[in-house]
């Protein structure tokens, strides 16, 4: 089988790349081709099989046509710019995260009017698609008000891969991640960083800045449950979708309060002693607008699995980026 | 007050344009510029301002700019292929019903760009952003997923007109149009053609054909009710919608045996025996599919007004197209 990745260089497709690499197969069929590409060419891998890796931007003009003309039997599309970026560069985020996915539905179009072709594409929505006010928890059948223009385009793919779906064009399932926490590397600029950075940064020793208060709650998964679930999306019967073909994956709704508690227990007080409060008003009423809990029953009921502590959550981190150890 | 109707050689269009020059104003503020286009040239009509009718399509890139240069106040998009056609013609009806959204959208934010410009848009969607299966009745928190290209098409410029109002680009407001009924004019090829029909035709003593069971229920509003969302909205007070910026019009949900019982009551047995049953199994299918009935609560709190019962709206029909007369 051959798997094309759009957005592989980014942390889920790298992450994605190495558990598909390592269970060498999807669904019983033996990957034997890999197509990685984002606008920066992605790290080459190490695979028996045949590999490229080619800098490409999805958003531009042909360009999905040409990945597409090799028929990858399965497309996972992870290819974003993040919510601020979108906000701030409307044209961009238009381009980037709705213009992209539609080149994208479309070559699968034409190359299936070719000759017979529907591969399965899968897509990274996100809760962003939801605006507050919210329904506590918001269940299947909430509807997408988004309140970033992210969030709009994130909901316009989930429109598109439906119609194209049901059209018989792609086979494709959306999934909205819940917020992918802990985040590995560097704490970045983006406003929900402070979930990851308030655990990443003390349990390597490392001071860590809370800007909102501990009683905001949110939705988690780990990056681990976040692989898993595109994982799963791929080898899913998608018959069982109907038309709705994007999911709200399972995930854990915490407070940050909470967060803390299972760092105490894992990490121990040294640790909880890292995080400074240092109260950001801008932050704290971006948050507020976030989707907290949901009730993701379909993908439950279809076997995706999310964590069900925080104290998973961390440990997760611990195994898989810092080799089992708590540094400081 | 300058007024752009885009699609006003519609039938829609044509009864705005009608209604907007008998008022002679739009929320206190005189129209003294009229620009009605679709894509034929709208008829000429009788005002003392100035009126312009074009021939243009507002899908073709550079038309919207075009239109929009002259800064019109108050722009009503009404311009759409119909739901059949755009499931026919997949790529027409992405580029008439999306693309020329997205198109109108643009042309109106890069004029802002250029000095400040804020038109209020009407823009004219529809229950097909709904799929089965629903909740009945289907609120105003209910998600949008189409069972059609068209209702996607229309969810997708509903999402375009919420964040392009949420950035201060435009001030949008979309109403979802319960079926227009009793639609004047002949018998189209609609597969809700009938619900107009059976009514249309017996009143003028023609014969009608009922291609579903009476049972079915559906979600209706008269011509004129539809006329009067689309001027409220105009002269609504946005600020009260948040950026929640389309909501379903209030309406009738009725079957189609009450509707033939309305009939008896204003025209008699002798037009109800004009409806033949021509069981058709492909047009009950899809009736199946729609929604037929709603909860409206907030265009009703914001003063949107629907008939009440199906006498009223048979005798709008009687008043407004048949000079008060019943024919046959």
């Amino acid at each position: 089988m051959h798997i094309l990745i759009i957005g592989a260089a980014g942390m889920v497709g790298r992450k994605l790349t190495s558990a598909l690499l390592k269970a060498g197969q999807v669904g019983g069929k033996a990957i034997d081709k890999l197509t990685l590409t984002d606008v920066i060419e992605p790290a080459k891998v190490d695979f028996p099989g045949e590999v490229t890796t080619i800098a490409s931007d999805v958003s531009a003009p042909g360009v999905a046509a040409k990945l597409i003309a090799s028929r990858p039997d399965l497309v996972f599309h992870l290819a974003a710019i993040v919510s601020g970026e979108a906000e701030a560069d409307f044209d961009k985020g238009y381009r980037i995260n709705m213009d992209g996915m539609r080149f994208l539905l479309e070559a699968i179009r034409q190359e299936g009017l070719k000759s017979p072709y529907l591969p399965r594409l899968v897509f990274t929505s996100s809760i962003a698609v939801f605006g507050a006010p919210f329904n506590e928890p918001i269940d299947d059948e909430f509807l997408s008000a988004p309140l970033t223009s992210y969030g709009t385009q994130k909901a316009i793919c989930e429109l598109l891969l439906n119609d194209y779906s049901r059209k018989g064009f792609v086979d494709g399932i959306g999934i909205r991640l819940p917020t992918i926490t802990i985040r590995p590397g560097k704490p970045n600029a983006a406003a929900s960083g402070f979930f990851s950075n308030i655990l990443r940064e003390p349990l390597v020793g490392q001071e860590a800045v809370l800007p909102v208060s501990k009683d905001v709650r949110h939705w988690f998964a780990s990056p681990r449950a976040a692989i898993g679930f595109l994982i799963h999306a791929a080898e899913l019967d998608t018959t069982q979708l109907g038309w709705r073909r994007t999911l709200s994956a399972p995930g854990l709704s915490t407070t940050v309060g909470e967060e803390i508690e299972a760092l105490r227990r894992v990490a121990g007080d040294k640790a909880v002693n890292l995080i400074r409060d240092v109260p950001d008003q801008k932050i704290s009423s971006m948050v507020a607008g976030w989707p907290r809990n949901f009730a993701a029953k379909r993908a439950e009921a279809l076997g995706f699995r999310a964590e069900k502590t925080f104290d998973e959550i961390i440990r997760i981190h611990i195994e898989d980026e810092l080799g089992g150890k708590i540094g400081g």
